[in-house]
């Protein structure tokens, strides 16, 4: 009897630390190395949980001072992963299977023929609706011709976006960055402070 | 002999089912409800590791275009902790605890009176340095004369920021959030697309 009685308590306190430091599913955060996936024939997957990235900055270029028509419409609102982040801030590289989103957003309704409206806060800009996804993977196998990076547009256009892109051609997007970025593990870190270090 | 051996067993499956479910510290967010901390006089102590909070937009009120001197110079980094904009996304007002932190940045050197420069993807608006932060917190008792929220200011300047900051007048801030944002728990939701909702 003793015997039994001394066995369920251990049972019992073994249920009980194993329930107790089960670690509760929604405060584990996704694992940065969550990397990018890819089609059996060679196309990007649409990023996911992107918006709750590491934000990094967001580049502007209005239509309205690009002749009616940016390359980019118009905020470019740029996300990277902690993990990615952390390490570039350390080494001044990214790590294999880094993805760079850069997700586009048209200007509010505007005032001005640059695309700036008035506000409480003054005059200038504000997001309107998502218009559009960029997207940049590191793989320096899979993508050694250009530097060691992939590109992919997901579509210049409101939501929803493309599911898969196919790798865009060296015209398209490397040749730009490698003639202004090739230094900077072909990231333009002139737009991102926490990429620029010192501030 | 054979209690022992049992008792061993036993012990060595809690020891063992322990170990397995440990959550693994690194890969445990901080808490949301890691919250607003107050001195005893009653000021905010400066956000910690915001820039790794959600982005929520990045309004822009350029120098140039506000006669030189903007009130808020001049991108606004605007970061919310993830549980909290889930909160608001879901029920339209922000829980207790809450901290909305607008961290401000100077644009880059310009090439227009605007602010605006050239770059490889168009005429447009890029961060320069961080120049300033200014946080609202959601308290509904400790700030109920103004719809439930605080506003503070660590500095319009370049970093570091001011270490605490006592609540800003109603006239500095709240007045123009409750004219302009009372219906949106007092926040600017016209500026940040995913407090908008559809998009």
């Amino acid at each position: 009897m003793r015997r039994v009685a001394l066995l369920g308590a251990v049972f019992l306190t073994a249920i009980v630390m194993a329930i107790v430091s089960w670690p509760k599913v929604e405060s584990i955060k996704v694992a940065a190395s969550d990397g990018p996936a890819f089609t059996s024939d060679d196309k990007l997957t649409l990023p996911v949980g992107y918006r709750k990235w590491v934000f990094i900055g967001a580049p502007l270029t209005p239509n309205g001072l690009n002749g009616g028509k940016a390359g980019f419409p118009e905020y470019h609102h740029v996300y990277v992963q902690e993990k990615n982040l952390e390490a570039y801030q350390h080494d001044g590289v990214f790590p294999e299977g880094t993805i760079i989103v850069k997700e586009l957003v048209l200007l509010k309704k505007a005032d001005y023929p640059d695309g700036s409206s008035d506000a409480a806060s003054g005059r200038g800009f504000g997001a309107g609706v998502f218009n559009g996804m960029d997207v940049m993977v590191k793989d320096n196998r899979r993508f050694a011709k250009t530097n060691g990076w992939g590109f992919f547009n997901f579509g210049h256009h409101a939501l929803p976006y493309e599911a898969t892109s196919k790798e865009a051609s060296e015209a398209e997007c490397a040749s730009c960055h490698r003639a202004g970025a090739a230094k900077t593990d072909m990231t333009w870190v002139d737009f991102y402070p926490v990429l620029r270090g010192k501030n």
